[in-house]
């Protein structure tokens, strides 16, 4: 595949948007609003805006998957920013191929993890924000106004200082136990109903005898498409992000196993 | 900030929308490429499709929200059109910094209040509408047409006669009692649930020993962020469009407090 | 209406989108972040991502409706996808006005029934395809991608050798029955509740003394638009796509009538 980079720098920057701000008030539209009137040629590309209102961690997961498909120098905008308005810090991750703008509130922990931070910086100069600031909205007056500035070309120095001690959540960790089973758990149920784990699939090591057990049933099926088993079964698969996923052919696990996120799935 | 106009006059017209189309159907993407066929370079920005079905009074509050947030020269369609098809006329509005496209039923009466009106015009030539219209669907066959030909430069005066009388919507707003209370009301409850009244908060000149009733309760908490109480508590604060709003910390007010639009707000 | 066919090719190729993966998890997104990594200037387009999950006829339809109004050269990608990562078949259906990328699973009948057809292509060639392409997503790493090429300009023939036989569905028909009288069926309801039925409102030859059955009631008030009756009046319309439709004005017809997809209108 041709990535066609340098005609991307120049003709059309990539900002993407994930919050919980839904999708019937003028919340997210002010932010886009903002943002073409910095950069009026940016490519803005809506993650997701129905994350629950506070919840942190489902937004880390979503743009988490999403953003490995991004094309280097992407923008990726985050709110969902319960304590705006208080002394939570807004801030500008820098990595080797992307640049994350948001809360300092843990949203973007998946991100120290998994990417090498060159440098996170606090957005303080008021010279990149709206010229009114409001207590209730930094996605619009900060977040969206940096986020076009940055994929202006704007260096991350002259934002504001560095931050040594960004905010971490505690994500919760697979485990290999002592017998040799695996102890995972849910992190959330997709828009199909199925159930995304914390397990990636090379834990399984290619065995195919496994047995998964998850909200009191105990399945043995794992297969390479939902379409290998009968509609209306359950099976056990490797999801699209390399995680191992517990779905129903043409159904929804999370309703027939009545399972929530944060729930177990056991690996013997 | 810096506003690239220049840049986007030539490079990237915006074209917004407004409905309440929702987005199950092909509804809103046949305005989109009814606008890329006259309009490639387009920036087209959903403000939300996601208006209660003939809420005109809704439509106009969310895009009055966000207009404020775009550049000049925008041109915004709002289409809620329940007698789309009868001899309502469709018009298109002028004014200092931006356009706006849609049927004249009184959507536009906030910018008829809140802009510089330059002009109102009748969408009466055929030439800037599709082939063939319908009498179900202007927004598609008129209004997005009209609109990518307006961003594309066509003059005001080629479209139609102009409007000297606009049909005008009548508005709720906010009273100062004799006594020095003042009497507002709920204009809508946002995806948060957070309360939206029409009062602004320059009417509170700054005091902060008023006390807000609304719903059956009285709030003495008035704060500048969601986050300066206690999750569940409620809290009147500065909305982002500088509006009065009733809010629980990480809850949901329009829930909690049983309030619907329409419903009273007092403040003593 | 003015097509300025030249600049498009040229500056912005049109991919659209229809899908059910709904807008809350990150598949959405990663397609348009692969879209855009091989064409960073390309115009997506959502027609919608609320598909009925595995409801491969309603994404047809929606597709159908929308794509008459998208400039030629268009690419559009249909992901309803239920079999992906066992043996059906990725294809690429090329016509004299657009494109058509998804599974070989009878989603495109309508357009092997309704367009010119030139050619379909197996989209075997890994080239155009993500460097790993998982089991489960193929709407992003071998849909996504492919429409990416094609809307770059990469010709069919590259992608890989031709498809004599794509898979068909069967799509109710409506018939005129011996003594006048037509029988057809309801397609879908859309937002509004409006029922969309499979008549051409052509079969009615301008007469306007027809009876309309649906729902165990009749009706004999055919109008040119909603307005013309009583606010939560039942009436027969021709919709925005030339097809005949039952709504209530200012009101939602499924629920009233209690009519669901498949239900049966009779025209007396």
């Amino acid at each position: 595949m041709t990535h066609l980079v340098d005609e991307r720098r120049t003709a059309s920057p990539i900002i993407t948007l994930t919050t919980d701000f839904g999708q019937s008030d003028a919340y997210v539209a002010s932010m886009k609003g903002v943002i073409l009137g910095v950069l009026p040629r940016a490519q803005i590309v809506d993650i997701t805006h129905e994350i629950v209102p506070q919840n942190i961690m489902q937004a880390l997961y979503v743009l988490s998957r999403a953003s490995p498909f991004f094309p280097s120098h992407t923008v990726h905008v985050a709110v969902v920013d319960p304590d705006v308005g208080t002394d939570r810090r807004p801030i500008g991750v820098f990595t080797d191929s992307a640049c994350y703008i948001g809360p300092d509130n843990g949203i973007f922990t998946h991100v120290y993890d998994h990417e090498n931070v060159k440098e996170v910086r606090l957005l303080s100069d008021p010279a990149y924000h709206l010229p009114v600031v409001s207590n209730t909205f930094h996605g619009r007056d900060i977040f969206a106004a940096v986020a076009a500035h940055v994929a202006s070309g704007v260096s991350p120095h002259h934002l504001g200082p560095e931050v040594p001690d960004p905010v971490r959540m505690d994500l919760p960790e697979p485990k290999q136990l002592a017998d040799g089973s695996i102890s995972g758990q849910i992190l959330y149920a997709d828009h199909f109903g199925n159930l995304v784990s914390n397990i990636p699939d090379s834990w399984l090591m290619n065995r195919e005898d496994w047995r998964f057990k998850i909200g009191g049933v105990s399945i043995s099926e794992f297969h390479h498409a939902y379409g290998n088993v009968m509609p209306g079964q359950l099976v056990v698969l490797t999801g699209s992000s390399g995680l191992i996923e517990v779905a129903v052919r043409n159904g929804n696990a999370a309703d027939q196993l009545n399972v929530l996120p944060g729930d177990p799935l056991k690996i013997e």
